[in-house]
């Protein structure tokens, strides 16, 4: 299908998986977490098992079980659980603090600064991610990451996939859900989008979960565009 | 006073007349509206004319006669009054929404977008206009400016120079204020950020309103920073 035809305006990302390796960059900072303050762990499983606790905590959210409540503030409840979880204490509240900002420093797949730098000569390019504004900023700065503006769950008050968090950013930009399309390595956020009438472009990552991890990289064949990364995708967007 | 004694993370910008030349570029606008529907008027009146229904359409919001209403859409109500101000009617629908568009097409300052650049190095960048989203992503990419993110009047739902404008601003970026400075050409703008705690650079614009216009370019005493552009601000705090 011809990217023109389509008549898209604006591009928005799906970010922790899509753009950046958070399996990596999470496992990394955790692991200097556990040299300066002495610990021992499986840094890789803790990474994974902070990052299983992300739909839970939002679910609490969903069903109202907590008001709105931003990411930032989750993966901190998630991280008090989890060093529960792994019998770690004694750690001061700066460390815990520090520690927590793992999610926004988190490195991009190489072809995420180039391939979206591309992009962006031709597309309005937007954040639609679960992640908070300060997060999705700092980690711009960490990564490079050439955004418009940051849309996504916080600008809605409602996490993916809900159908709040995609219309609400398609409604900022002005724009019609079919000049709008989602980018994303997950499946469930591509068809929620496409649902709401978004165009969508499903990016492989088969690395997301680290060299063992399991991931469906399969496509739905109602998604518009199927890639294998972001210079892969401006290619295919004639850009 | 030094730049890293002050402790800035962000700088947060006024955008018309601050970043981009309105005077100009709404005049040449409408002299092609005028051209393309055979209608002769002083066309820098008229740019003049529209901007100056600027304050009383949003003082219409800020006293609770309207509900809350973005940008574009005062801009629109204020080009529908400019009209039969100027005795301007059989106007197409089309042509006045596409005018209406004007103020998503303004120039930037010559030293805007290179200024902007260097010091999107060493700080986070984001507008905080009274300009709606849409309207702010459609000129960073008719003009160039490397924003951040977004932020401004239509996150806040209130209009500059009221209070949370700012503050909200300053909380979604989770900084305090003292770590936020407002740049804006005009003295009322950033005395209304100093008293949310905000830092201030006044931004010199003599031009803004035109060769013939009055513009009053003495700063207050108060404000941290005083330049003559963007490229003089980089350098002023070191990059």
């Amino acid at each position: 299908m011809a990217a023109d035809a389509l008549n898209i305006k604006a591009l928005v990302f799906d970010v922790f998986g899509t753009v950046v390796d958070w399996h990596t960059s999470v496992t990394r900072h955790a692991e200097n977490f556990g040299k300066a303050n002495g610990i021992t762990a499986d840094w890789v499983d803790f990474a994974e098992s902070w990052r299983a606790k992300y739909r839970p905590f939002m679910d609490k959210v969903r069903t109202g079980e907590l008001p709105w409540t931003e990411l930032d503030s989750l993966h901190r409840m998630g991280l008090d659980e989890l060093l529960n979880d792994f019998g770690i204490t004694g750690v001061s509240e700066e460390a815990k603090a520090d520690l927590n900002l793992a999610w926004h420093r988190l490195d991009p797949w190489p072809d995420s600064p180039p391939g979206l730098t591309r992009l962006k000569a031709k597309f309005i390019l937007a954040t639609m991610s679960n992640g908070n504004i300060a997060l999705m900023v700092d980690m711009a700065k960490y990564a490079n990451l050439p955004w418009d503006t940051i849309l996504g769950a916080e600008l809605a008050h409602a996490y993916k996939p809900d159908a709040k968090t995609y219309l609400t950013g398609v409604e900022l930009l002005h724009l019609k859900p079919e000049q709008v399309m989602m980018c994303a390595a997950h499946q469930g956020d591509l068809l929620a989008a496409a649902k709401q009438g978004l165009r969508t472009a499903f990016v492989k990552r088969p690395m997301e979960r680290g060299i063992n991890g399991k991931v469906d990289t399969t496509p739905d064949p109602s998604f518009d565009f199927v890639c294998n990364d972001f210079r892969d995708l401006a290619t295919q967007l004639g850009v």
